[in-house]
């Protein structure tokens, strides 16, 4: 027989895939020998079997039965039992914590019968509450009931008395509410509110396993990457009370602090009271400390708890507790959530605390935390800030207020940085989150549209700031001091912090980023020193290099400030921006192949000189130049504003005959898909001069750097490439090239030569294109677009938003590597390249490689190295170096 | 130890691969114990030693001394023996035939005192002109000397004797001739002519060997897709001679004629010559008839000996034969080129011969031939041609000449049609060659620049029409009998006959496409018969299906004549076009819900009537109909024309506000990159009720038809699918429309829905898309495109001519399916779509639906269809019969 009941004393923290994160971790502490109220839990399986079959599975009845009767002899007191009842907690708990599901309901087994005998025994108003609070949560929960008509009575109760408070109502007042509520149950639930204790049982377990298809738990599991079909489990919990008396209370604690990763005791504690008023914020909690004069005794037994769970955990934990006359009672533990500072800094203690070792501290951290500390952030000596929220999509953004997506829209269009203020955010809005620097909520949680988009189109967000009132209409806000702050006010949010300011608030760079750069760190700033120890041990353990794009040498000194090894992307059309821009104008309107040839005389001693820079500031190191790859057109005007100019210019008797003949240049190299056009590799076999150039300005910068006694390092790269033969004819006419600089220079130049991998075609051969290429370079971005059929600039102003809206996409394609099909393509062409060529160099150029699930995936892939932009390359170092010791590409726990 | 040399007898016809095709046939003759002179042959494997090692392999000169004492003995005459010289003649023969390599040297053996004994024997103007031509032939390909001095040393000695032919040279003039040509070789290759007949032998087989790696031979190599490493064979044979008199001679004979595929004798003849002077063209050759009064005997054994072989070969054969003092020699035969007429008439006279079945017959056809078959062609009744040449690229074209690719391409923009006439072309020409309609050349011949770029392109080519004197200075050409044509005037030429008319032909159908199309045939014509039991074995016995992309009732009635058995691809775009346009505009402009859905519900019914139609033309077959696939700004106005016209609005102080309007509209549906942007699925699933609108209009068609007693049977195919869970949402949405419509209309409209997998992302997640899916059908038109990273319409405007004029693609991915890349992901998706989803179907829907080789290929990778357009059914009906025919995907030999 299936067992789909296990006590707390049969379970272990492991469990969690059957008997949910809260039902693993209670069965730990039971064994632990700590004070768990005794219990049971009701499996995962027992869940699914529900929601395949429609109804709980046969023999679960039997045991639930089973487990019941032995709790009551545990306890010494039955359910519903008339002089005094067994109360019950029932409490949901899936593998992942899961918002959007029903969560508890206490004090299952009363009934009009037993609320009388507890009353006898633990007091009038005590019993009534407790049946008052059992009515209302059944009734909204369990029966469906809308909570607001148990509020709505319960306030009108308060009025009716003059009282502001539900300590003021008094048990007369609250026996009456039970009768007023009951009815509330009976007319909406259309059934009474059952009196059955053991119906109360199955009817409440039913419940939870139903909150786990509910609308809102399946969005968040889509959002969440939650399968479907784990089902939750369901704990069952024989009660206890903190509000009996002021020697009761209910608290909840952390071992270090979750804000800070401070050593220490911290959290909250609220005398005579109930978890839910914690919860519910009706009354202020006191710093857990004040236990310590409160009840001295049950906070020594907390302490020593929490440091047996710390030891155990090997980890912050945090915990739910209530004292029950002067008893401490554990309800609940886990591995506490923390910030990205808490996170470094707890991970480094640990291991002088001889808890955890390195490794796993490195598996603690993330690259997206890392991330997190390294966003500029608002000054901190500036003033308070008016709000606060859900930090959900990181970042200090700072522009002007706008209250509908049209307007933000239009200011962005004429160049103001807005930051867009909903109540909450729907899919109309996406234009305007588009346009906008931040997205202001004063609604909503981690999971609404909001914070959705913005983290998946990496805008800063702040969420639920429900101290603000958003007046779309009037196109105004008013915080909770009564400031207003109208369309056009500049406001400054942290979406990494969850505050709002007034005014633009100046933003510094982080310290983490400061240490990078090379300043010495702060005495005493342990953060710092958290990072660097971190970093230190990343660097020792990875196996995928990393290094930078950067098309400048200011980029290439700053990248080997980061620690890049190396560059793995210099574009050298950068280089032909600014006053260059005329000298490529030239290039392309030359109507002679001497003209072109002029033009291309001219840029040599240019490019030549860049490449100098560069290899100077990586000597030693490897510099990968990509030959030119964007279509010639983009160096030339837009073509419609051309065409509009040169018909006034007509209109008005004043043609420009300059002007006319680059609107044809214009015209003729117009591309209806530039992406897919005359680019890259295309376009050095169609004018071969082109990269001929590139190619001898590379191989005297070398020949340059050898004669100041440099290390020059250069490889190049060809983009574009989608069949070997094309590869083939540039690779044999960049060597001829090569040999020619070698012998006029004095020097010889020898550079890897190899290939972009950017197309599917490229990969899906690239077992012949290894026989051309030295080295391998994924250009993730392209073989993005070009796998998905997506160009990304037009899909993220259209359909996009739309798409990661109704969870289409769970995560942009260009944020994180796309396995299925992008990843795919990657390990074929990795797995053929080397067969053809072992030992072929392969490594990733598009922005995937600083996106901290790409990294750890490219390690998994086997490839050599990722590049990414400066700033992003310590957050590559963090993650290869995690990737190394994370077995089998799983997250730490 | 390795057998480099084969005597004639001791190979036989299948040994290609070892012998060449010339060597192979030798043998297989002389084993048929038809009178061929003794010989040998050196084998490709020698020439690939030598090739790799760079000289002869050591254990050839032993073999050839073996087999050349061996021809000696049996010829009772030595190599260089001074009173009777054996002489020999040493041909190249790889495996396929090859322009570009070194052909024939002739009367190997002879030298300044072998001659003299020649002379007493055979004559002395015979024994000179022998010698004379050795040393010409020798010095020209064996010793690089450049013929041109050898022909004006003999143009010379003509002059100084006032005559005008060769034959009217004697024998002094002769002896005085070889005098001079030594002297030629002294001087220009540095070395005396050889006088050891031996070292001629070798000298003349290394030159052999050394043209398989000559630059003509090498590009024509890449261009016929011929493998580098295959090498060539050398034959070795006891010369006979068709020049010692009039009962001597020397021809061509074909079985049948290769023109027409006519049963019957067809040949040329030359009494008293040489072979060479047949190709010549110095003497004018007698009609093979002929024959039968100067030689009955010879005669009456040539017509055995054909007989002979066409029974042997079961196939039209061509002959090379020399007649030596009534002595008839047979010096080569093969299985003989015809034109695409012949090939089907001599493949059923073969079958009603009983030499072939009819799936031999199928193989020996094919589906370009039929295409030949199918282009429209010149009246016959139409004037004589000013000219003929090659017949480069099929197709009949007619146009104004033009002389250079700037006017071609300018007149084109101005909507003339033009045919590009050069003496040649080069990479410059490019522009006018994509311009223009056909090409005319005056030189160059199936593998020049021009035709192998019109073939590539599709355009029609006449190569080599060297009657023709091109002047491009001056713009005109000149025909043989003076006629000048000038730029602008009207010409005609037909890329598949070769002929070069003056002014526009009419051009009419062609007789096969009139018997698809249901005309009945003209009593008699063979052709048409012919065709027609081919097409009806091919669809008796393939395995693939037939569909047509058609997107009216017209079309489809004709593909439904043209043996389509159901529509692969409808496109609803196209019925958006005319007068609808202004329906879709007010669609896209609509900027409320409700003026968005009173577009669409204008549009409904036009488009259920547009279903019904088509789904009357293909009753009772199935129709795919794509959903609406392009963006929708391509309804709109051009951006840049519009922007012009309203800034002229505005200049002129005439603003048009709805100009205006719609200009703003367009400019926001701008994408950068349309075809990677908003339209397909991405369009379906951002603007519901466009799909919405299409999927009704099909559940109500289907049952307008219904209740007209037909039987629809729509399929709906979604466009553009690069992740299953896009197909998921549209499919859940068309499931609830289509039940919708069902009680609505009274009749049950179940349609299967599938997708297209024309992203490299669809492909390779096709195993998941399956799962949503009733069907795939490949689009291999935007496969391709994402596959490669290129618009094919900005591709073939810019670099595509370039690179098949480099060699970098042997055929455009968009003519023929790129089985390395494409290929490769419909493999893939095939498999893994079929792994998931048992008996889904797969069809073909792209241009390629359409192409022989394509259609050959899709039958091996396994798909139930393929579809193309109309006039392509007939040709894919037929490649799908021959591959259910040909073994292995292997070609018929």
């Amino acid at each position: 027989m299936r067992r789909y009941v296990y006590d707390f004393a049969s379970g272990n923290k492991d469990m969690k895939d059957l008997l949910g994160g809260k039902g693993a971790n209670l069965a730990e502490m039971t064994n632990l020998g700590l004070p768990v109220p005794p219990g049971f839990t009701i499996t995962t399986e027992a869940c699914r079997a529900y929601i395949t079959s429609g109804s709980e599975p046969p023999e679960l009845r039997d045991q639930l039965v089973t487990h019941l009767k032995a709790l009551e002899e545990r306890m010494g007191r039955r359910l519903g039992q008339p002089d005094d009842p067994l109360l019950l907690s029932v409490r949901s708990g899936a593998k992942f914590s899961m918002p959007g599901m029903m969560d508890t309901i206490l004090n299952i087994g009363l009934n009009d019968a037993s609320v009388t005998a507890l009353a006898a025994r633990a007091g009038e108003r005590f019993a009534w509450d407790c049946y008052r609070r059992l009515i209302q949560m059944f009734g909204t929960t369990v029966l469906g009931v809308d909570g607001r008509l148990f509020e709505a009575a319960l306030d009108e109760a308060k009025r009716g008395k003059g009282v502001a408070g539900d300590l003021d109502l008094d048990a007369g007042d609250l026996w009456a509410l039970t009768t007023t509520f009951k009815g509330l149950i009976a007319e909406h639930a259309g059934r009474p509110m059952p009196q059955d204790p053991f119906e109360q049982l199955t009817l409440a377990v039913g419940a939870v396993f139903d909150s786990w298809t509910g609308e809102r738990a399946r969005i968040y599991r889509r959002q969440e990457h939650i399968p479907d079909d784990l089902g939750t489990a369901v704990n069952v919990m024989a009660m206890v009370f903190g509000n009996v008396g002021m020697d009761s209370g209910t608290g909840v604690a952390f071992t270090r602090d979750p804000g800070t990763g401070q050593a220490g005791v911290y959290g909250d504690y609220l005398p005579d009271a109930q978890g839910e008023d914690v919860v519910a914020g009706i009354r202020d909690t006191v710093p857990l400390q004040e236990l310590e004069n409160l009840d001295p005794r049950a906070y020594r037994e907390l302490l020593r708890i929490m440091r047996v769970l710390e030891q155990h955990y090997r980890d912050l934990c945090d915990i739910e507790f209530t004292i029950e006359r002067g008893k401490l009672w554990m309800l609940q533990t886990r591995v506490g959530k923390r910030t990205a500072a808490a996170a470094f800094r707890i991970a480094t203690q640990l291991v002088d605390e001889g808890l955890i070792n390195a490794d796993e501290a490195l598996r603690r951290v993330s690259g997206a935390q890392l991330m997190q500390l390294m966003f500029p952030r608002f000054d901190r000596t500036t003033a308070e800030p008016i709000a606060r929220g859900v930090s959900a999509s990181p970042g200090a953004a700072v522009g002007r207020a706008v209250f509908d997506s049209r307007t933000a829209v239009e200011r962005a269009r004429a160049g103001e940085k807005v930051i867009l203020v909903r109540r909450e955010t729907n899919p109309d809005d996406l234009a305007g989150m588009i346009a906008a620097e931040g997205v202001l909520t004063s609604h909503g949680g981690k999971t609404s549209h909001a914070a959705v988009v913005a983290r998946g189109m990496g805008r800063a967000c702040v969420c639920g700031a429900s101290a603000l009132e958003v007046d779309t209409d009037r196109k105004r806000f008013t915080t909770a001091d009564g400031t207003v702050v109208h369309e056009g006010d500049l406001i400054s949010i942290d979406g990494s912090g969850g505050q709002v300011h007034l005014g633009a608030v100046p933003v510094v760079p982080s310290p983490v980023v400061r240490y990078f750069d090379g300043e010495a760190a702060e005495p005493g700033d342990e953060l710092v020193a958290a990072v660097a120890r971190t970093m230190k041990h990343a660097d020792a353990v990875r196996r995928l290099g990393v290094r930078a794009n950067a098309d400048t040498a200011q980029d290439a000194e700053r990248a080997r400030r980061f620690g890049a090894e190396g560059i793995g992307l210099c574009r050298t059309e950068h280089m032909f921006l600014g006053d260059r821009r005329r000298l490529i104008e030239d290039l392309i309107l030359a109507e002679t192949p001497e003209g072109r040839r002029e033009a291309l005389d001219a840029l040599l001693p240019l490019q030549r000189q860049d490449f100098i820079e560069i290899l100077r500031a990586m000597d030693g190191l490897p510099v990968t130049i990509r030959l030119l790859d964007p279509p010639l057109h983009e160096f030339l005007p837009d073509l419609t504003d051309l065409a509009v100019q040169v018909a006034l210019d007509k209109e008005r008797g004043e043609p420009d005959e300059d002007r006319a003949r680059l609107l044809q240049a214009v015209r003729r190299l117009h591309e209806e898909n530039p992406m897919l056009g005359l680019r890259g590799v295309r376009l050095g076999l169609v004018i071969p001069d082109l990269f001929a150039m590139q190619v001898r300005a590379i191989g005297e910068a070398v020949a340059a750097r050898r004669a100041q006694g440099g290390d020059p390092r250069a490889q190049i790269m060809v983009p574009l490439v989608a069949d070997a033969a094309e590869l083939r004819v540039i690779v044999a006419r960049a060597r001829r090239i090569l040999a020619e600089v070698a012998p006029e220079t004095g020097a010889r130049a020898r550079c890897p030569i190899g290939t972009m991998i950017e197309l599917p075609r490229a990969a899906l051969t690239a077992g012949r294109i290894a026989e051309e290429a030295d080295f391998f370079s994924f250009g993730t971005n392209d073989l993005t677009q070009t796998t998905w059929g997506l160009s990304r600039d037009d899909a993220e102003s259209s359909f996009f938003a739309a798409y990661l809206d109704k969870g289409v996409f769970p995560v942009s394609p260009f944020e994180s590597v796309d396995r299925d099909g992008v990843g795919r393509l990657i390990e074929l062409a990795a797995l053929e390249g080397r067969t053809a060529r072992p030992g072929l160099e392969l490594g990733v150029c598009g922005e995937h490689g600083g996106d901290p699930d790409s990294v750890r995936w490219f390690h998994t892939a086997g490839l050599d190295y990722v590049s990414c932009s400066p700033f992003r390359v310590p957050v590559a170092r963090l993650e290869a170096g995690r990737a190394a010791v994370i077995r089998d590409g799983g997250e730490n726990s």
